[in-house]
């Protein structure tokens, strides 16, 4: 039997497969299926809105990315911006260009992973786009959240005196994309690989829950999400904010799995949680007075770990205080980079 | 001298080159450079949300679209889908997959092509994204209006009895493809090409003031775009509203440039007229109670030509009217087909 393919169907019938399966809510006024979707903004807020895609060869690799994480990765990216703004996600726009070779079977499991996260925090798939594309298969999510005025959490609120803060733990995601991709070589990987840490990578968490309590308790000054790794996040807190920011290394959340994983390679667990992409946490600093009111946050969280692992500055350097003195912190990962 | 491209800059030096031009308005909270935009909704309105993708090789032909009209035409398919909504623009988002190759020539031009439009509409760029692609150029716009409760254009308010409009001429854009395609071939065209046709496929002017009246005066029951063809906006305007629509051949506006061009090739200048897309005019029906509102928003949009072309009808049949009597409209052109 044949395998169904992308190019064996009209677009329309492609959108009537997502069409069938989107759920709605009170305050969508109009979902897909129009020239534009309609949205009721909630009352007292501000839209906060952002786009994010991903290229199939530049931010997932398909032999061992399956279309379910695929669709999750997508959404997640987007929800996680919008947590660093402090913000309720509400709805998503799905935008995809496809290869005509793609199966509808992973086509189909592409939006069971959308969709299931969707799900979980209440997103509302109101519209999007298909279309054909003689490249590599395109995914670009718009989401749009809501926060109250005086409760968006932006990157330039630090201030001398702030300590800086984490979400959950640091590199998990980066030694699960590498246990993936070296068992995806056929190479043999020198420890076995935790499915764990591939599941870090896979489906990452966005700390929705963590930046929507730290924006309405008021509780952190600045807020920006790890999708590139800490050691971005810190710069761009620190250069937003227009301060300088000491990480104390020792005091970084790095898991038993990274560092099981960086010394069989012989390597520094701490490389990978500063350069470590994809962990999708949280990083956010709080002033000095403010601590009750995360420690209130914290209560509410329960068990994701919240680690102070560093200072705001008024000299404006990032830098790493270890044992054997203070060192600049590099920088994160970027694309085009040659 | 070497041509500069886009794998010689990084990611940031890139949207630095878009940030260092927006401009924005008082409701923007947060534009670019946080994790999410912040926007303040306009008060006593929804928000109307679009999303719609250009591919190099499947909606445009680098060989004849300059760099200009790719940014315009990005963000005109989304106003127009906004404006068929009767919505007014407020804020796009712009997101980019980049391939290595592309000067940053083009890539400045593509840019002002699309603010170059963007600021007749007031429209603010408040966010995006730009990712590298081992595939074609790919932008994808999301665009963000605003309308008022009771006075958003659907395309299922069609009634029995209503008449059909459309604003604007047909096929335009579609002899401008074929003239501009057929040129970049080599071929020698039958007549002269049309600078105004090849205009009108290039750089099409979305209907945004047209759909805010027709909204505004409720002119209007329903309403769509015509970026497919107007045989596919009859048809889906039919099928939203659950009737039929009968349209008269000979009254349809159909340019001396169309007829001009398919007499030179030998065909039916209404196929064009009919099946062409590109035009991204606007197709609505109004209540015969309701004329006196047209003719109203006839006034204040003076030069834009609305033509009556047709009449809804309680039989759900899509049927042309011709010399020769009644037949089957034909439906549009869809991505994917094979």
């Amino acid at each position: 039997m044949q395998t169904l393919t992308i190019s064996d169907l009209a677009e329309r019938a492609l959108i009537a497969r997502i069409t069938a399966r989107v759920t709605t809510a009170s305050w969508v006024v109009r979902g897909p299926g129009d020239d534009a979707a309609v949205i009721k903004p909630a009352r007292g807020t501000f839209d906060v809105v952002t786009t994010d895609a991903l290229v199939d060869g530049v931010h997932f690799d398909r032999r061992f990315v399956p279309p379910s994480a695929i669709g999750h990765r997508a959404l997640a990216v987007n929800l996680s911006d919008l947590a660093a703004m402090g913000a309720t996600p509400r709805a998503a726009l799905l935008s995809l260009a496809l290869p005509g070779g793609l199966s509808i079977e992973s086509f189909d499991q592409m939006l069971d992973g959308f969709l299931a996260l969707a799900d979980i925090h209440h997103v509302v798939l109101v519209g999007g786009n298909i279309t054909s594309t003689p490249g590599p298969l395109t995914i670009d999510v718009t989401a749009i959240g809501a926060a109250r005025p005086r409760r968006v959490l932006g990157r330039d609120g630090g201030r001398p005196g702030d300590e800086v803060y984490v979400t959950g733990r640091l590199g998990d995601a980066a030694v699960g994309l590498q246990q993936l991709r070296q068992a995806s070589d056929g190479k043999t990987l020198p420890i076995p690989a935790d499915p764990s840490a591939a599941n870090r990578y896979l489906y990452p968490l966005p700390r929705v829950r963590a930046g929507l309590l730290l924006a309405r308790n008021r509780a952190a000054s600045s807020c920006m999400d790890l999708s590139d790794g800490l050691a971005d996040g810190v710069h761009q807190i620190a250069e937003k904010s227009g301060v300088g920011i000491t990480i104390d290394e020792a005091s970084l959340p790095i898991s038993p799995v990274v560092r099981r994983w960086q010394e069989a390679l012989g390597r520094d667990p701490l490389e990978l949680a500063l350069v470590g992409g994809d962990d999708y946490e949280l990083i956010f600093t709080v002033r000095p007075t403010h601590k009750g009111r995360l420690r209130a946050v914290r209560g509410v969280l329960g068990d994701l770990p919240i680690t102070r692992i560093g200072v705001v500055t008024r000299a404006r350097q990032v830098v790493l205080k270890g044992e054997s003195g203070l060192r600049a912190l590099p920088s994160g990962y970027e694309h085009f980079r040659s």
